[in-house]
């Protein structure tokens, strides 16, 4: 029989036989926001979520204690809100759902805690809170992009030049194109370039010293940046999996990281 | 073909063509919370999405123009959070995240937004988003809690007597057989009831004028408050089925209520 | 002589004594809001202290340890501020002074503590103020609006048809005269009755499931939603000595809660 | 028949025709914190709007426009929280209480809105009040606490010497035997003086440089500063006329002052 | 050698040392705000950063200990935004930063925090924050504007009438003269008096009950109050040599406060 | 005559001339923090402001309009807090001030606004800060760290090994070293590595996936991380002229860029 790593449909007596267990928690935190024409609007949401359910119920199948809550689909998203559709909190209600869930399963006991991103928007947010919960509130978390544990395995495989990979793009094309294909339209994809720059970023895998605030409307008249028409539902599943693969392997390793902090001195 | 009243698996530009029919935008809310020993924690969370998403398709289905987002999970449950298992944000946090999910739709153009609750212990707070919504923020939008669109129902459906229908009891446990029996554990429900008072209210149907805050833990120790074992599938479906009809009703009837605000002056 | 239930009226010493005896602390919450042109605008304010008084003077003078204080007249009116001369705080302000005004007195030894409303359009706030005085600052209070104390008085009083109660109505109006007839001009007063619906609420005794928000501008000129002309002097004495009578009865039971927790588990 | 300038008393079209007049508006300040063992815990909320409501009566009747609020109780004390009875709001709250009532006022076209303060406590954030009304909400209000406007006559006729006019002192005292006789215990009342600073303020009339915090307890062990058994009735009531005529003449100057801003630039 | 008094200078062993002889802390906290043509924006900060580090160096000369922060340049000057080059901080955040400073200093073991200021308009605010500082935060610490030391020598320095010392005026300006005058354009310098007025403040020294709230450019069309043509080197060295010896006075005296509160009980 | 870029230190006139050429406004932002028992704790204060002022007057001499504001000195640190001296706002203080610094520029016409920052745990909040002064405030401004614009620099500089560059270590003491060799106490400074993580970051140069918290105490004894005993005097002032260098490089593109947007769209 399957395990079922869904905290949701488990009842309070079995969350509270899993505690036993000293279990990792996943708490994968989306957006919902326009993702050009040919991707539906929770691609974000749906893509966090898919990884980090996949990733922990490998760990779980090889006896491993882990959890993961339902997605929090409402991300922090103002720079696509000039787009129809797009949900998007403000910063300080945004680190409040992702904070006040963490500090719930820390007063029940999780001593794991892993906030799992699938929105570059989200990001400096999301580290922010792990220091706030540390140093406001006494709650140890560690937070992490999906896609950051597998960079090197992105860049072996995209095959769009730099630009290609930012925003409903050859990677989530693809990754969507694996998990809900009856969710995209390939017809209706339409690459789209950013101007080089040597101050900003114009690629995921390759950033800029200076970080400035553009609605996605002056960029792209699409809502596209990069290069959705290289998308492939193989190549993203065999990306999907190397992500999936590199996810379970991270989870593996912080359930044994020592709790009293995250890392060992060196005398 | 199906129809799809998923806002999520919409791309931008249908969702800039269904804003062209001045649709409803469903909001759907629940909670995270212990549900007893025989239910998941996900309950409110799961019940109110499926009757919002069904009650929705009825309606689209008969050429309705409407839209549900998905459910915002994380609800307001302080009282809950002795047993473990529960995801509960504080006051604020809860508000703001309902309120700006609702302000990004009316940005967009919604302008029939219905926030569809499915957790008791939300409603105060959100009956109060309403106002704000109004009042602060200029959004219009109405509330109501899915039960109480069929309360006649409700009273003629039940078996318990008064204090069967609560917390994980006779209601909440039928309807979870009717749509995810796979989740519950009808072996471990066990009824409770509270003592009888002329101030409290000890069941749903049956309030009292005084307001009071109590643990659940102090009122039961399984967190059932009712009588789940008077619960039934073949019942639920019927009261399911009967709710969703309720909601869809007034969905239909909401898409014509005239927008200047919702009610009309007798003379 | 009189027995002084004035919390205001003592001296610190006084105080302390009558913290001994473990006494009930009644907190009036009023409005400051237009009330039609025939009422002033402290009606609300006005009767909720004289409920407040009247009930805990009738206490007091069996022997019962309770204290009174001032009425916070500072209410929340949105709704009503298209009227001139309605005084209004937001939401958050409107729970800070309530909640703090409780918080002081438990910090000061107070463990019953009733907030008592005088204004509908306080009672969402107030019923979550419950809430998180408790899980928030770890102080017990309970909250109940006066009128719902005697719904069964009310309905048996009335000589309205429904939509004759709901706001400088014949129920305010008669209490006015009852109370205070100087200040009522039923030359004034005039009748308004809202359009019946199956969702919205349109009198006091007759709620309905959805909850929205309508400026009371839009809802009637006059400001008033109700039957004054219905009003008399001598049937507000009736209403007003049952009211009285019922909160003081409330009191006296409020005064011998076990205090753990407001309710008893039943095995 | 006597002038009516409660507010309160007013029904809406009462206001709006006292509007027409371009009226003073008076949101009276207080507290309600302990006096020793002599005073009632009111002194501060039923002095302030004493004086408020003569100074105003008397501008009425020579046929000046004004109206006088009801008196806001819930003042910042928390330097009297050790003693019983004292109910105090945060700075927040309490900021927003009368900056909230304020605004109010404004926006039913009040331009010309006098604070006046009961309590030393409260005025560093009433006259931060004036400034964040002014700049962060377009309102314009002045602010005073009533005494300020009498402190040559204070001075001719106190007969305590330094150190005898603070808190429940020769000055407050005697005002309330002058106002309220019945609630003056004077057998109780016992003199009290603090030691002599080069620093820190020791009387009401002789300030210092430097301002510190302490708990009241810490000060006093019956909660007087000053000299109470030095207080008349017959010199109470010389000085509350004193000061209701010095508030009296101000609101007649205040009726007349220019409006774009509260002062006339010098060439 | 000379001593060092400026913390930011200092190691964190440095500062542990220091901490073990009860040293006294100062926080200069000034303003960025136009001072008419002839005077930079800096001054407030400037002149309370100089008063305060050659005071603490005069009391570490004769053994004292105190260390002294940077000054906090960003003050809270509403009443400047209508000049160029103002940088105001809302009340808020002026609070935060100042209070939050000085609770940091407090949980390293500093006892003695002083907050001195040099910009008026900051004055209200820093006086509560030492309320909140106690009550809310557990911290104690102590507030002057540096010229409060000094009124005395400053009312027997001045030349000029009543009106001649408020903003950029004949004292500000004497003491740049005196301390940076290759920042003083004398030239430009252009006395500027406001009316006279029975209820407003009009000179620094003078000050009147009510307080009211006033755009600088309504106020003078240079941003001068005052008369900076009176200003002199010569007599600025003298006022900054006064002002440097009273605050230094009190530094010392501050030094042997005892700590449980600021003043002692007279029996 | 050197060209004066402290804005601080212009009169209002004089901005106002500036402003009429369009200029950059740099403000610095740094941090009050321990650096180990070798260099003081303004060090992040002191060189932010360093670079910011040599690259502003490099671009002013070559007829560049440019104005650097006073260095905001109160970082975020709570991390250091475990070491004595450490000063350090909350997330949300932190935020606002230099939000509202930025506000304040913006609203006196400035348009190129970046925001120079010298302390890596500052980072985070201060590009979500970028977001929330578009979005929330309609401002626009850059961010960027100063050694990010030289890491290429960088690289090829250091002498340490991986975990040689990380907080007062081989980079910041060296550039002490170049610009106040004065603060520094190279016989105290002793080397500290981080272990080799797959996971967290350990130097400068290199970073991780995951963001975790861990207070410095933790990590590091003495506080430092990194390889100060590798810095020197000489090595310090090239790097210190390479990063000025940079910085006004990119100083001088700013002030080309379109303002519409800071990206142009790609065809």
């Amino acid at each position: 029989m399957a395990i079922n790593v869904k905290l949701g449909e488990l009842a309070w007596p079995e969350i509270d036989a899993l505690l036993e267990r000293d279990p990792v928690a996943v708490l994968p935190i989306g957006a919902f926001e326009q993702h050009g024409p040919h991707l539906p609007v929770m691609v974000d949401a749906h893509l966090v979520g898919t990884v980090a359910e996949r990733a922990a119920t490998r760990m779980a199948e090889s006896g491993g204690a882990i959890a993961v809550a339902p997605v929090i689909w409402t991300g922090y998203s103002p720079h696509h809100m000039d787009f129809p559709g797009t949900v998007s909190l403000d910063d300080t209600a945004f680190s409040a759902v992702a904070g006040q869930a963490a500090q719930s399963l820390a007063r029940h006991g999780f001593r794991r805690i892993a906030l799992l991103n699938g929105h570059g928007g989200n990001a400096n947010l999301l580290k922010n809170l792990v220091q706030t919960l540390r140093y406001d509130h006494g709650v140890s978390a560690v937070f992490a992009s999906y896609w950051d544990f597998a960079l090197r395995e992105l860049a072996a495989w995209r095959k769009s030049e730099p630009g290609g990979i930012m925003h409903a793009c050859e990677m989530e094309t693809s990754l969507m194109l694996a998990s809900r294909p009856d969710l995209v339209r390939m017809d209706a994809a339409k690459d789209h370039y950013l101007e080089k720059s040597n101050y900003l970023a114009a690629d995921l895998l390759s950033g800029g010293p200076v970080a400035a605030a553009a609605s996605f409307k002056e960029l792209s008249p699409t809502g596209v940046i990069g290069a959705p028409t290289l998308a492939s539902r193989k190549r993203g599943e065999e990306l999907l999996e190397a992500m999936v693969a590199a996810v379970a392997a991270f989870f593996e390793e912080f359930a044994s990281w020592p709790l009293r902090d995250c890392r060992e001195d060196k005398k």
